[in-house]
């Protein structure tokens, strides 16, 4: 008995036939190349008719399929809308992966609702009922668990953490990403180093070697390891809104552990007493005192466990199509 | 067919038994005059042993009763943490209430969780399955109802909004109340004023001619109304705080509705569409536009009702004591 996680990136997917137990019996990672549109929808179908095939004659047929996007899943037309596929706005994704599985149930969710799914169930959030896994790439998103389950909203776009307001007065530059994800996404490290080098004449460290527009979040914390001192005050003030952000999570849910994921932790990760310490001003006295903070357990594969447990789930319920 | 709602404030106890339709059958309000742990506990189970006889042999008779707490209710071992009453640190209500209500289930729940349940049952957050309740009084705090349930947190702390942080960097004024609750409660605001007059020479309006230290958040709504200067700037700034705030909620939790209740809002209630302007520079741009402001439809009768409604919840609920 298996099911099928296949995880939608912005530039691959990754899909996995994990056992019960998230052991995993077959992978592959296939790049987008360019695909749009219907032809990555004909990459995910691709996808469960072959791996579907593989395993119908053994002990560990697929049973359920999870799918994660990058983007939102709506829960009641069901089609996708995923900013960096191109044509994916109201995308039938679930009718198509459907009809490719035949009569094996399928379930589609956003990738933020499945990196937290696949840490509760193979990763650092295991046990845990309240928890939160705040995922820092090029932006700032959140899944968010609330007494076992994952929080939506009304519309499907509950965990929209990029958008936190932290910084008053508001600044134009929020407009199109919001103000925590202008300083302290992957991105924003970048773009506030940019910036930092463009007004600052006197200083001549390794960044300014960099060609300037090529500047990462990468080279600004290779530089912050070697002491460098502009990429120091880059990385000081990024803790500083981590910690806030973390704080605010931490006064309004009350959860059991927060989990910092996404490409920044990655290099980021020996920051977390430094966020901790950070948050410990902020947060409600006794609830900061209930969490702990972690990195995510799975890392690039949080994704692809996630829609494996969303498969799991969905296999324990009535098969409604 | 009726139930008892008990609202326990810091300086009140408020009681009615309602309908299941959430008609008013008989409403009594008494001063807690300064009593304290074990004689507050006297007056809500003589309360009790009141209201249930008044209603023992008709046909409206109480089933259950809810009791709504100014503190925290621990759902594990069932004691309450009440810090505006003296010797409530783990005071056993839900014991005593249930030892007086006999075969009458009892529910003990926080102030917050009873404000949005009211507004759901009675007032306006009616058919609200994601929606949040800002209390703005003294302190602040939030009542989060995330697909029907009262956000709880993993112990029961989870709404501690006053702890949100909005301003970097960290202020050592906001070690005892937090960020949100230092510029933007009543307390707050009063704070907020009186800090201006003493720092202003050239200020003459209303507010220099009363006592500078019996200033309330009341007497800055007055001269704010009245187009005062110094009133102007306080309140504009409280606006900005709320707004961020709203916008966190919406970014966060994508509700349908937030309901600004609690002391300030009354006077405040006029400031709702400069609050909602705030948080649409800030909040996730789709997510804004689905959410709508509105004031409290209960006023200070909101815990009672909510009170109330736990008890209606508990009524269709196996007896567990």
């Amino acid at each position: 008995m298996a099911v099928l996680g296949i995880d939608l990136g912005g530039t691959k997917l990754a899909s996995a036939v994990l056992s019960e137990e998230g052991e995993v019996l077959l992978a592959e990672t296939v790049a987008l190349d360019h695909r749009k549109g219907h032809e990555v929808g004909l990459l995910v179908t691709g996808t469960i008719t072959k791996m579907l095939r593989a395993f119908e004659d053994g002990t560990d047929r697929i049973l359920s399929i999870g799918i994660s996007v990058p983007g939102i899943s709506n829960t009641r037309t069901r089609k996708v809308w995923a900013p960096n596929i191109p044509d994916w706005t109201d995308y039938p994704l679930f009718d198509e992966a459907s009809a490719a599985a035949g009569s094996v149930p399928v379930v589609v969710d956003n990738d933020r609702a499945s990196y937290i799914l696949g840490e509760i169930w193979q990763g650092n959030a295991k046990g845990c009922r309240d928890v939160i896994y705040l995922s820092v790439g090029t932006g700032i998103g959140a899944g968010i668990v609330v007494n076992g389950e994952v929080l939506r909203g009304s519309n499907d776009i509950a965990g929209a953490t990029g958008w936190m307001a932290l910084n008053r007065p508001y600044d134009s530059r929020y407009d199109n990403c919001g103000c925590f994800e202008y300083y302290a996404s992957g991105d924003g490290i970048a773009k506030v180093a940019k910036r930092l080098l463009a007004e600052s004449d006197s200083y001549s460290g390794e960044l300014r070697k960099t060609d300037l527009s090529g500047i990462t979040s990468r080279d600004v914390f290779k530089a912050f390891e070697n002491g460098d001192s502009l990429a120091l005050s880059v990385v000081n003030q990024a803790v500083e809104y981590w910690g806030m952000a973390a704080a605010n999570f931490v006064s309004i849910f009350n959860p059991e552990k927060i989990i910092f994921g996404g490409g920044v932790f990655g290099p980021a990760r020996s920051l977390l007493p430094l966020i901790m310490k950070e948050a410990l001003k902020w947060a409600q006295p006794i609830s900061i005192r209930q969490v702990s903070f972690d990195v995510s357990g799975l890392g690039s594969d949080a994704g692809v466990y996630g829609a494996g447990y969303l498969a799991l789930k969905k296999k324990y319920q009535p098969h409604k199509k």
